[in-house]
C-alpha cells in the first residue's frame, strides 16, 4: 500500500501517542504535543486565509522559537514551501532570496524586523507581513500580529493532499562565492533524513532535545521532525549563552544537543561546565570540520557528554554520515575511540558514498588517498531553486558531488581533508589546507588562520598562510610561523609565505571566505585557479 | 533525489562498511558479509541462468539454513519474486501454493524434499528443482545440487534495474479458513518495515540475531534485512530446541532473537536456563496473543532477558505495534511496566492505526470499548496475489482491515482481545473468546481450550467450551469447569456447555481453527454466524 510519505507524519504520531507530553518549552512556556497541534491548526489556517496555497513559499527570519517551530508544521501541513532565513545575513541578501523564492508572507521576529522594515517595500511577491513576538513586544504598525492571528484562527486540522515528492522546504546555502542558491528537499527526502537520524542519533521518548542549532541552518538537521516523531521534547534557545545552556541541560533534564563546534567550545570553556553536575546521561552531535582528538576527548571525559560527530550538507537535508565507532574498533581502547569519534564516519543507512579522483574513479579506501566525495540518496535535494544549471553542475549521472576532498579507509569511514576548491596541487602534490591550518592553530599566538593557494612560477601554486594574532600576543613574524609549520609535517606542505591580517572575511553563517583572500594573488596571474 | 528503496541496499550497506565481518554463523560455519555477498551473486547469476528473470517467482521450502538466507537476497537482487513457504504443510498444499504462485525454479531443503518427490510432476511450472544441502546428504537424482551451482557460477555483482514498488515477495497466509492466500509485499513495504525493526527493537551492528523464528514466516519479521543493514551478525537455526538455543545464545554472544510465545515457554522451562548465565544482554521479541503479565516477568526476572511484545500480521511485513513503555508509565514500577508490556503496544512509525466499530466510527479510546483494528502504513500488502476479491474485502478505503478485534486506551495502547470472527455476541454483549479461553488455562486440569458461539433461541450465541483436558489429569466434569469459570468473571461471559475432545483441529502454523469446531452446531441452526 502506498502511503506517501509526509513530514506531518512526524507530528500526527506525536499528537497521537503523547498529547499529553510537553512538545515544546520556552522559557517558562510548556506547550503539550495536544495544544502544539491546535496552534499548528490555527497557524495553517490562518495562513490559507491570507491566501497561501499548495506549492507557495512562506519565509521565516526567526531565532529558535516556539512559532518558528510551528511554522515548520503549519506550511508543510497545507502543502506550501517553508524558506526559513539565516538569521545573521543583511537586508539585502533577504531583499534577494525573498523576492528569490517568490515567498508570499513573511513571518519575522520581533528581534529581527528591523532588518526587514528598510526592505519591505522592495519585497513585491510579499502579500502579508507577520510579526512573531519575542519576551518584550508583540505588535507593530505594518505588521500582523502572532497571537491574535491564531486565536481567531479555526482549529479544525487541515492537510493538504501530497505526494511525498512535493517540495516541503527551500533552504538557501549560504554559498562562499556568489549569491545564495535554494536547496528544494521534498517531503520524502526530509524524511529519510529524519528516519536516519532517529536511528543513527538513537532518538527516543527519553529524549529532551535543546535547540541549539539555528532551525534555520537545514530545519536544524530535521530534529523538529525526528524527535518529535519519537515524542521527544523540544527545549528553545533564542541565543548561544554557554551559561544558559549548562542550566538548560541541568533544569530541563537536556539529553541531546546539536551544535557548530564554535558553541560547544563555548560550553567547555566556561568555568560553569566544571561545577554543572547532571544525572542524565547527555549526547552533542557535532558536523564542520574534524576536531582533534583532544576535543573529543574533552567533551567526554570533563564534560561527560557523548561526543557524535556527523557529516552532510544543506543539499543533503543534512545528513550522510556519522562516526559511529564499530564494536571491533571499540575494543582498541579510548585513543582509538577518540580518534574515530573525529572522523567524518561511516554512510548512514540509504546513503552510498564514493571517494572519487578527477577521472570519475574510485580511490583506494587505504584513508590516504584524496578524492571528492560523491553522494547517492534519498536525501539528496531535488535541485536548487530555479537554477537548473547549478543542479546539473552539482548533480552529475545521479551523484551528488559535495565540492568535499576526503579519504576513506577499509573500514568506510570517511576523513574530509578540504574542499575542492580549497585543495593546493603544488609541483604535482595536493596540500590539504585544512591539515596546514590544524598546524597553525597549535601555534599558541594564532587566533585564526587560513591557508590559500597562489600562483608560483615553477611549482604552479605554493600554500600562503593569512593568519590573525591572539590579542596582546608576542611578536611573531612570518620566519616564526613558517618553521613552526616546518617541525610538523613536510616542507612542502608548509607556507611559503605568511600575511597578518586583523580579520579573516567570512559569510554569515561563518565560514571563511577564501576566495576573498585569494582574489588579489589571483587577478594578475596568467593562470588562474579552477 | 528519487533512489528507489531496495532489499539489497541492506546488505550492500553491510559489504561496504561490514566485508570481513562474520554474517552468518551456521553451526561450525562463518561466513563473512563478503563472502555472503559472493555466494549471493553466484546464486543470483546461477538462478538468471536457470532462467528466471524479473517478476519470476522462485519457491524456497527450508529451515533457517545459510542457504535459505542466501536466497532472499539473490532472488530480490535479480528482481525475482521469493516465495518461502511454510514447512509444516503437507504435499497437497505445495501442490496448490507453488502453482498458484506459478514459480518457476523450486529450491528445497535436504531435510524436506521427501514432501515434494511425490507432487513433482504436478508443479508444472517449476523448469528447475534445486536441492538445499542439510548436514548429511547434498544430492538427489532429478534434483541440482545447490554447491557445485554456486562454484560455477560467475561471483560478478548483477542487480535488476527495479522499482521500490515492484513485488519482493509473496507469502502465502495460513488462513484458518480456505486455502492459502499470497500476501504480495513490495521492496518499499519491505524496506519500511525494516526501517522499523532498526528503530523499534533497536538494532545496531553490535547484534547477534538468533533465527529462531522461521524464516519463511514473514520473511522472518523481515530480520534478515534489518539486521544486515546495521551490520549485525546471523546465527542460523535448523530446529527447534531449547537446549541449543541456550548454548548458542551463550557460545555465539546472542543479543536478540524473535520467536512464538510457544518457543519462549520451552526455553523457559529448560532447566538449562537457570545455570545458563550470559554476560550480554538480550532481548526477545514475541508475538501472537497477549501473554500473563506474570510471564514477562518471569522472562525478564528469571531469565534475564528483556521482552519486547510486537503485534502484527503477513499483510503488514508484519510489524504494526511494539508494546514500548513510555518514560512516564515505566516510572509506575515493575507491576505496570509488566502490564504494558504484555500489551500489542503502540503504533510504529508510519503505521497509523485505528480501532472502529460495526460503523466504521473510532471507539471511545478507554481500554475498554471493542472494535476492529485498521491499518493505513506503506507496510502494508499490495493484494492478495491474483485474488483481487479478496484484495478488495481486506483493504477498504485506503484501511487493512485485520479482522482483530481490540481496544484502545487513552495512551494509544492497543490490546487485542479477539479475532472479529471469534467474537461472541451474547444478548447484545460481546464476550472475548480469548478472555474465556484465559480463565480456562487456569484450570489445573485443562491443556488446551477453545471457546466458540453456538446458535442459542434467546442470547443469539452463547459461549460454549471445547476442552482438552492433560494427561493423567483428575476427572473434570461440565460443571466444574463452568463453576471455575464462575468465579473468575460475569457469569454471561462464562461458557453454558463444555465439550471434552482429544485434540483441537489447528492449521499448520498452529492456529487452532474454530471453524471446524462451530461448523456442526451452525449446520442445521436457521441463524449464520458471520
Amino acid at each position: 500500500m502506498h502511503v506517501p510519505m509526509l513530514i506531518n507524519d512526524f507530528l500526527k504520531r506525536a499528537v497521537y501517542l503523547y498529547p499529553q507530553k510537553v512538545a515544546v518549552i520556552e522559557g517558562e512556556k510548556r506547550i503539550t504535543y495536544k495544544e502544539l497541534q491546535d496552534r499548528v491548526n490555527r497557524l495553517a489556517n490562518t495562513l490559507r486565509s491570507l491566501g497561501v496555497t499548495k506549492g507557495d513559499r512562506v519565509a521565516y527570519l526567526s531565532p529558535n522559537t516556539l512559532a518558528m517551530f510551528e511554522g515548520f508544521y503549519a506550511v508543510m501541513q497545507i502543502g506550501a514551501i517553508m524558506v526559513p532565513l539565516n538569521t545573521r545575513l543583511i537586508p539585502d541578501d533577504y531583499d534577494y532570496i525573498v523576492n528569490h523564492c517568490g515567498a508570499k508572507v513573511f513571518c519575522v521576529d520581533a528581534d529581527l524586523n528591523h532588518q526587514i522594515n528598510p526592505i519591505k517595500d522592495k519585497l513585491v511577491n510579499i502579500d502579508h507581513f507577520v510579526l512573531l513576538p519575542n519576551e518584550k513586544r508583540a505588535t507593530e504598525e505594518g505588521w500582523l500580529t502572532y497571537e491574535p492571528l491564531l486565536e481567531k484562527a479555526s482549529p479544525v486540522y487541515f492537510a493538504e493532499e501530497m505526494e511525498e515528492t512535493d517540495p516541503a522546504t527551500i533552504l538557501y546555502t549560504s554559498g562562499t562565492t556568489g549569491r545564495p542558491k535554494g536547496v528544494i528537499q521534498s517531503h520524502r527526502g526530509l524524511y529519510f533524513n529524519a528516519l536516519n537520524t532517529i536511528i543513527h542519533l538513537r532518538a527516543t521518548d527519553q529524549d529532551v532535545l535543546l535547540h541549539t542549532l539555528p532551525m534555520f541552518h537545514v530545519n536544524g538537521w530535521g530534529t523538529p521532525f525526528s524527535f518529535t516523531g519519537m515524542g521527544a521534547t523540544h527545549v528553545m534557545l533564542r541565543k548561544i549563552d554557554s551559561s544558559l545552556i549548562l542550566d538548560l541541560v541541568k533544569n530541563e533534564g537536556v539529553t541531546i544537543a546539536c551544535m557548530a563546534p564554535t558553541v560547544l567550545n563555548m560550553i567547555l570553556n566556561d568555568p560553569k561546565a566544571k561545577v554543572t553536575k547532571v544525572e542524565q546521561s547527555v549526547r552533542v552531535t557535532l558536523a564542520g570540520s574534524a576536531p582533534p582528538p583532544s576535543f573529543v576527548k574533552a567533551v567526554e571525559k570533563d564534560l561527560g557528554w557523548e561526543f557524535i560527530q556527523v557529516y552532510g550538507m544543506t543539499e543533503c537535508a543534512p545528513f550522510l554520515t556519522v562516526a559511529h565507532v564499530k564494536p571491533h574498533i571499540a575494543e582498541q581502547g579510548e585513543d582509538k575511540i577518540h580518534q574515530v569519534k573525529a572522523k567524518a564516519g561511516l554512510n548512514m543507512l540509504n546513503v552510498e558514498l564514493r571517494v572519487v579522483d578527477s577521472e570519475g574513479e574510485d580511490v583506494i579506501p587505504n584513508g590516504q588517498d584524496v578524492g571528492e566525495v560523491i553522494a547517492r540518496s534519498n536525501v539528496v535535494m531535488d535541485g536548487y531553486w530555479q537554477q537548473p544549471e547549478e543542479t546539473a553542475k552539482a548533480i552529475v549521472n545521479g551523484w551528488y558531488h559535495t565540492g568535499d576532498m576526503g579519504t576513506v579507509d577499509e573500514e568506510g569511514y570517511i576523513e574530509i581533508v578540504d574542499r575542492k576548491k580549497d585543495i593546493i596541487i603544488s609541483g604535482g602534490e595536493n596540500i590539504s589546507s585544512i591539515e596546514v591550518e590544524g598546524a597553525l592553530y597549535e601555534h599558541p599566538a594564532v587566533l585564526e588562520a587560513a591557508i590559500i593557494a597562489i600562483p608560483h612560477e615553477r611549482w604552479g601554486e605554493i600554500p600562503h598562510a593569512v593568519v590573525v594574532l591572539q590579542n596582546g600576543s608576542e611578536e611573531v613574524t612570518e620566519k616564526d610561523i613558517i618553521n613552526f609549520c616546518r617541525e610538523r609535517m613536510a616542507h612542502f606542505k608548509c607556507p611559503k609565505s605568511v600575511q597578518f591580517i586583523n580579520e579573516l572575511p567570512k559569510t554569515a553563517s561563518g565560514k571563511i571566505q577564501k576566495v576573498v583572500l585569494r582574489k588579489p594573488f589571483w587577478d594578475n596571474s596568467e593562470r588562474k585557479i579552477n
